[in-house]
C-alpha cells in the first residue's frame, strides 16, 4: 500500500487521504486537530549556500531560544525601549551614508520621525510612506528603531513618517493602534491618500493590516498600497510554522517565552484572537493592494501565507515574496546583502506601481 | 549582548551578523557553507487547524521515509510505471464526473492523452494547455497518471494534451525532454503558441521550465504562460528546504533514498547541476509569465522560491502561491479540498490572463 500512496502523492494522481487516516487514526490526537501529532526527529541544519555571502552571515547568527526576558522593573522597561547606543550609531551611520534627513515631529499628539531623502524625484514629491515599527508591541521605538524607515525611504526615494507609538507597560492595547490611526487621520488630510503607502515589518506588518481594517470599519481614507513584512497576523499560537519552524527560525526561535509574553502584555487580557489584535481574524474585503515578504525559515511563514491567501480570497491584488533560508525579518537586516536590495526593490516597485503622483 | 542581538533582529534595526559570526565561528563548518551546522532538536508537529478539514486529512497522511524502493527488475519497473488499478479507477471516476473526454493520440511519435471538456467556452476554443506529469522522471505516466491533466482541464475548461514521455531504465535523460519538445514543436504549428500554456507539478514543474529554456535556446516558439507546481528545479541536494523541511514534508520526506536514486537514474551520469537537468542553473531571460505553487512544509519549498527569485531577477512576471501546512504537491491531491479549488483557480486565472484567444 505504501508504494501506492507515494505514487499518488508524488504524481498528484490519487486522493489518498481517506486511506491515510485509517492508517494513523488510532494514535492519540493533539495540537487542536483530530489527527495525531507527529514527532520530527533531531536533525542538522547547515547555513544555506544558495544565498549571498552577506546573507549567509546574517543566517549564521542564531539567538538562543527564550534569551529575551520580559522586563521586571520600570528601569528594565526603560532600558529595553531606549534601544542601545550601538543601534543608534548603526542607524545614524546608515541614514547619513544614504543622504537622508531626520526630523522629530509631533503629529496629533504622537511622536513621529520624518525621514526625508535629499533629492526626491519628481514622481515622488507628493507621495508619502507611513511606517510603524516592529518589536513585539513592547520595544523597537525611538530613533534607534528607525532602521526600516531609513532603508525604505532610501529604496523608494520617498518621504517616510514613522510613528513612535506608545507601548506597554504603561500603554497596552489599543494605545499603539490609536496612535497610528491618529497620525493617519492627520496625514490623510495633508497628502492625497491615493499617494500614500503603509509599511511595516513583524508587529509593524500586523499593524499596517490592522490600520487598513480599522480605516475600512471607521470609513476613513485608505492608502493606495500596503507592504506587510512577515506580519504578526495571529498573536495566538495558531498557524503551522509556529510548530514546523520552531527553533529553525534563528531570530524568533519559538512562540513560547518572549513572543507569548509580549502578546499577553500588549493584549492586556483581550483575547489574542480578537480581530483588533490579530488581523487574520478580521476581514480583508476592500483592501488596498498588498505586498507580503517572508523567508522559508520564518516562524511567521504561516502568518504571512495565511494573510496572502485571505487577501487573495477577498480578490485583493496581493504579491507574495519568500526569501530562501531566511528567518524572521532577515531579508531586511543587512543593507549590504543583495537579497535586502532585492526585497526592498520589490517593495519599492510595488508601491511605485500603485501610488498616485498628482498633488491632489 | 544577546538582548541587543535580539532587539536588532526583531525590529530589523541592527545589522548584527558580524558579531554573530564571531560568536559561533569556532565551531566546525559543514553543509558546504563556511558556517557551523546547527542541530534542530526533536519536536512535535500537529496537523494544522488553519486548513480545511479535507486538507487536514491530506496532511495527516505521512509516508514512511525511504519507503519507496528503486525497482530491481524489469517486472518491478513495469509494475511501477503501469500505476495501480485504484489510481486508474480514481482518475477515471474524476474525469467522468467532470464531464471530460479522454483520447489517446500519438504526436511526433510520442504517446499523448488529449483531455477535452465537454462544452469549451468560446474564449478557450483556440487555446491549449500542454501538460507533463510528475513522478521523479521514473513513473507517473500512463492513463492512471492523468489526474493533474484532468483536474486542470476541468478548472480551466480548456483542452489539455498530456505527454506520456519515455522514462528510465530504458530511456534516461534526455528522452523525456526530447519527447516533450517533439510534441511542443508539432503543437506549436497547430495552435497559436500565444494561446498555449505549459503546466506540470514536481518533475513536471521542472520539465515545463526546462522546455521553455530549451525553446529559447533552440529559437522555437514560447508558450504564453507557464504553471510550475513545486518544481524539482534542482536535482542536487542544494537548497535550504532539503534540510529544513526534511521529514517535515509528509510526502517526499527527504532527499536521501528514492529522490536521489531517481535523479541519478534519470541523469545517467550527467552532473545533477547540469542546466539541462536542473533549470535553476539555466537562464530565465525572456521567459513567459510563470505562476509557481508550493506549501510551507514542501521539501521543494526552496526549489520553488529560488525559481521565483530567479524569474523576478530576470524581470519576468512571476506569481508565487504558498499554501499553509502543505507538503509536496498536496495542494492538488484532493479535488474536494477548498484549497485545491483555490490553487487551481489561481492557476486558471493566471493562464486566462496571459493566453491569447484568437484562432491565429
Amino acid at each position: 500500500m505504501h508504494r501506492r500512496e507515494f505514487l499518488g502523492a508524488a504524481v498528484v494522481g490519487v486522493a489518498c487521504a481517506g486511506r491515510a487516516v485509517a492508517a494513523v487514526a488510532d494514535d492519540a490526537g493533539g495540537g487542536g486537530s483530530l489527527y495525531p501529532v507527529r514527532t520530527i526527529p533531531e536533525r542538522s541544519l547547515p547555513v544555506p549556500t544558495t544565498v549571498s555571502p552577506e546573507l549567509q552571515k546574517v543566517i549564521a547568527f542564531v539567538n538562543p531560544p527564550n534569551q529575551f526576558a520580559v522586563p521586571k522593573s520600570r528601569a528594565e522597561w526603560a532600558a529595553l525601549q531606549a534601544g542601545t547606543p550601538a543601534m543608534l550609531e548603526n542607524v545614524t551611520k546608515l541614514r547619513e551614508s544614504l543622504g537622508l534627513g531626520l526630523e522629530r515631529r509631533v503629529i496629533a499628539g504622537v511622536n513621529c520621525f520624518v525621514i526625508t531623502p535629499k533629492d526626491i524625484p519628481k514622481r515622488n514629491r507628493h507621495r508619502l510612506l507611513l511606517h510603524v515599527h516592529g518589536g513585539g508591541y513592547v520595544f523597537g521605538g525611538g530613533e534607534s528603531g528607525t532602521y526600516e524607515a531609513v532603508s525604505t525611504a532610501a529604496a523608494t526615494q520617498t518621504k517616510v513618517i514613522s510613528v513612535d507609538y506608545r507601548m506597554p507597560p504603561d500603554h497596552p492595547f489599543p494605545a499603539a493602534m490609536d496612535d497610528a490611526m491618529a497620525v493617519w487621520k492627520v496625514v490623510a488630510t495633508q497628502v492625497p491618500p491615493r499617494n500614500v503607502g503603509f509599511f511595516g515589518i513583524s508587529t509593524g506588518g500586523a499593524m499596517v493590516l490592522l490600520m487598513a481594517q480599522r480605516a475600512i470599519r471607521e470609513k476613513l481614507p485608505l492608502p493606495a498600497a500596503i507592504s506587510a513584512g512577515t506580519p504578526w497576523s495571529d498573536l495566538s499560537k495558531t498557524g503551522d510554522s509556529y510548530f514546523a519552524n520552531a527553533l529553525v527560525d534563528g531570530v524568533l526561535r519559538q512562540y513560547e517565552g518572549s513572543l507569548e509574553s509580549f502578546a499577553r502584555i500588549y493584549a492586556g487580557g483581550v483575547d489574542l484572537k480578537d480581530p483588533r489584535l490579530s488581523p487574520i481574524y478580521g476581514t480583508f474585503d476592500g483592501f488596498p493592494p498588498t505586498i507580503l515578504t517572508t523567508g522559508t525559515r520564518d516562524l511567521f511563514l504561516s502568518n504571512t501565507v495565511r494573510t496572502h491567501r485571505r487577501l487573495r480570497q477577498a480578490k485583493v491584488e496581493a504579491q507574495l515574496e519568500v526569501y530562501e533560508g531566511v528567518s524572521h525579518g532577515q531579508y531586511a537586516i543587512d543593507h549590504t546583502a543583495p537579497e535586502t536590495a532585492e526585497a526592498l526593490g520589490e517593495i519599492a516597485a510595488f508601491l511605485d506601481r500603485h501610488l498616485g503622483v498628482a498633488d491632489r
